[in-house]
């Protein structure tokens, strides 16, 4: 009962945290995406592409699939914001930021307890063993830390009334 | 053993969360900590004293103890940034914060795998009973992400070479 109770609290933290993110997004227009966070700081039409691009990646490390948009990486992940260099509009990152919502959120609730504290694919047997904290629930608390992160800097952005 | 696993991996998580902002907080000077993380944003010597100021009611609601710095509250909790009224020094604060730390650290890892499933001391048994995820984990959880969100608001301020 507990270790399905404590899954369950770190799924709970995940979805209130991604949903605040969403309102947030859904309250800036597009014009205000393209905004800095702060003077000389990133985008936030570049951290809605990081954050989707965090997202798809969690896919193949929990084991669960595939990434959607594999075409983000290099742009939202290996490279830093670069305003000369927008090869997607807000509106095509508005909709793979909700298509790779629904996809992890539909991948991650069929997860069960066990599976949770399974090891995550990017580490070997050898060291999963010697170190069994690095498993997929870390992953999942992992990644609501590093939401939380953005939002705290995306919060910053004023919004016209 | 898994109970176990779980309540290390937040308190893990809790711990690398303080140690990478109590990093930032050295780095900074004391000038620095002075500044807004964003033009008309809170100033970092205001989160750091609302940071002490999360940290010290933590102790109560986790039944750990009596707040050390109650005299923070109305400033750094119940009221906005005001430039205008530093009762605080940087070096007070920073000392404040590092107790903060110590302390907490200290009580959090006295707690056992049944105490941490325990309920936290602001519900009352039966609303602990419809809902038995607000338990103190779930307090240290929420506090992990309350602190990732101002780290990276902090983490905007430009430092000096």
């Amino acid at each position: 009962m507990s270790k399905k109770l404590l899954c369950e609290l770190v799924l709970k933290s995940w979805d209130s945290t991604v949903k605040r993110t969403n309102k947030l997004f859904n309250e800036l227009s597009d014009e205000e995406i393209k905004k800095e966070v702060a003077p000389n700081k990133n985008r936030a039409i570049y951290l809605l592409g990081h954050l989707v691009a965090v997202n798809d990646m969690m896919l193949p490390l929990l084991d669960l699939g595939e990434p959607q948009f594999p075409k983000l990486t290099e742009i939202y992940l290996k490279n830093a914001d670069d305003p000369t260099n927008d090869e997607f509009t807000v509106k095509e990152l508005r909709e793979y930021w909700s298509i790779s919502n629904t996809t992890l959120s539909d991948a991650l609730t069929k997860l069960t307890e066990d599976q949770w504290l399974e090891k995550h694919t990017k580490i070997s047997d050898e060291d999963f063993a010697v170190e069994p904290h690095r498993n997929k629930l870390n992953i999942l608390m992992s990644r609501t830390n590093h939401l939380s992160y953005h939002l705290g800097q995306l919060i910053l952005i004023d919004k016209k009334e």
